[in-house]
């Protein structure tokens, strides 16, 4: 049996500022990273986003950014891994408690942006959150690139991991992500993403900008939440997946 | 047999900004009240201070305040009740993060500056914020003003509270703090001061700026962590506590 | 002659967040305030929105507010009149530089939210306001609500000031807005509070919630920026206005 | 006639937190770089450091940062050079505002931190931050960096410019500073610090951890005005500049 999982960024809103369409996007995947307050997100809307995953069923996983608002947790920034640790135990803990309060478990957390892809070739920075999530709960998944250190620093550490994988990226012949300041680093055609990511699930492989197949193991796969073709595109892509024998499913279950 | 907590706010230190002796003021008290990062404190800072209250056998406790880091949590905002549950299971769910990442276990919450105060006479605050504290969990312990309006909630809730005194401020027949601004509201003589806490402890009375005795539970001392005699009066408060016969240690014990 | 300033709120984008249709709404005001940084805005917001200011030849206004990004400066906060003082020379010190880098010259200063109605009813806070734009630069125009504390300081500070009123709100039989919190605050239908405004520019009247007409002066006023009836509503005010015999143009001019 | 500047941060601390002896440093330099708010300061430290030395008739300079409070700045952060420009023509423009309106005239700007640093290697970043400076003051003197990429675009654009020497650093055979991390980066020995700098203004030359001489143009020279000895240090500096003849003064006396 192929399974996969579908999770979106969300409860990226900050006071007044309002991004995505959380309340329909929530209908279609199985896994919620939930922003937490540094690069998105605010205790308020933490709160009613964490409410409306439970109420939808979808499983909830913390979104831990680096702290600047101004640039939406997407410019690098040179902290140490100790440093990463701190700020990964600081905003885990925070959304981890509205969940409880709210009668709900935590299932994952997933690093966003400039920290993710930090973390993706950084192994010093991998480890230092992989240890932190372990650290707050040992059994939270550990949502990573596919293939990356951050996926290898959380099986070391003995966290449960999960590969993620872009529907619509491309890919490089060593399995790395195109990267979008290239030309191709987009697929536009949304039926070519989707048939690139049942392969990707059915024979864990991917053909490469370089057109030699690469391995890869699809766990999860990243859709977006904003942008106009957001939902349709969402309500496509699980019903592809399904129709072709996919199991689309949270990862814990 | 009498008994009583002292605790003392610390962990406000924020970046490369260094407030109070942590270290040296956790070998009198028996509980630390942590800051949170909202009017002071960072990652880094929680984690090394939850660290040397773990070292030192102090229990731990969060000290979660208004998002005014430039006012240090000082200056009254007008809040919702709400916004006032989010932000404390916001910051508290940090710090227990990093207290569970320790090993240990968190003992009690203890709202900072304008938010106490505001809470001492606030109603619907209070419940906003009793109810946040036992949602995250129903054992820890919520420290407010003596016989104030948190108190109040607290108990109504189901969380077991601790009332504080304060052993440097003079009170009103209210039984409230004698504010400030007016004059007579500090006890500079630390022999008075000391006087007062242990009658407080002892005969649950203190006598008021009007010169009648007013009925007070003292179940927790907050003393000051910096100033320069802050040392030698936690030591000498210790001391003279335990001489006249009173148990110092903290709530949880 | 009779002569008005129409003013709108603008530049309260933040990082990737988006608020308001600047560039449109810019056909139709005379005057832009525009957001600082502190409750809304951004450094590159601020450039941006400064130069489609000046293409469009509309005159700028810097909008300070409270330090509060997450309640959009809309909360009440309890600062000292010094404080006051430093935050506006602060902001308005910050925009002055990017009008000035831009070629063009700062027309006036206008408090947001929470600020601004504070403003309106203490006179220590609004001459600590007046003070600080008078010292930045005393041909800077002061705009505040209508017969308000706040101009009252500005006009004793020595500045020019521009009494603002608001086309789609009721006022109360001693001169200030009838609080949003009560029934009939707001003016829905868009021809009434346009003749509202225009028996205001004429008349210098308003027929208050009590029925009995009141002395105002109305020398701007305000538009919103964002909600879905805001362009065609800012067109419809500016061609009633002109129809009207009144010339719309902006306080400097 | 052999002259040069004496330039020290301050202003560098944040609401309730303090840092620098400002007022006593104040005593010994020629220039004051002043933090704007980013990696540290506030509204009411710059009004009050302005203030001090505009009475001790020290000149003043911005000293703007990345927006990084809890890193001092001291993070490199991937900012665009767009992103650049708008950070300091916001922060500059704050600070020259406080001067303005406390009669002063800003003299310089000189970038701080990580910022500093990589504007000195960066060329694109140089300009944006060296135009932004141009933007609000053409008169305003570019402090970098002997040496630095800063220095070059501060040029090109048209400002005055200052090479900016470290008197407790050693040099690279290429003129840049011993990285902080290697041995032999600092000068412990204040005798040999002075002697160094003496050389750097008299001869223009240093000699470097390699153990050739490189040319070096001292127009300033940065002193520290925190650790136990900085007074100490700025007193004996200034002093025996003095006696070997250097006149210590401010680059636009």
């Amino acid at each position: 049996m192929y399974r996969v999982d579908l999770n979106c960024d969300m409860g990226e809103s900050f006071g007044v500022y309002r991004i995505g369409n959380d309340e329909d996007i929530l209908n279609y995947v199985t896994s919620a990273n939930i922003a937490c307050g540094f690069h998105a997100g605010d205790p308020s809307t933490m709160r009613r986003t964490v409410h409306m995953a439970l109420e939808k069923g979808v499983s909830i996983g913390a979104h831990p950014g680096l702290p600047d608002l101004i640039g939406f947790g997407r410019r690098n920034m040179a902290i140490t891994p100790e440093e990463a640790y701190d700020l990964i135990v600081y905003q885990v803990g925070a959304l981890y408690a509205f969940v409880k309060a709210a009668g709900g478990k935590m299932q994952h957390v997933k690093p966003h942006g400039a920290l993710y892809n930090m973390a993706a070739k950084d192994q010093a920075l991998s480890e230092a959150i992989a240890k932190a999530v372990y650290d707050i709960d040992p059994t939270l998944v550990l949502f990573g690139l596919a293939g990356s250190e951050l996926i290898k620093a959380g099986e070391r550490v003995g966290l449960k991991t999960a590969n993620e994988v872009f529907a619509d990226r491309t890919y490089q012949q060593d399995g790395s992500l195109t990267p979008r300041r290239e030309p191709n680093a987009l697929i536009n055609n949304e039926q070519e993403a989707i048939r690139q990511v049942i392969r990707m699930v059915k024979e864990g492989k991917v053909r490469s900008q370089q057109g030699v197949d690469v391995n890869i193991q699809a766990d999860t796969i990243c859709i977006h939440g904003d942008g106009p073709h957001a939902l349709t595109f969402a309500k496509k892509i699980r019903e592809d997946l399904t129709e072709s024998g996919i199991v689309v499913q949270s990862i814990r279950q």
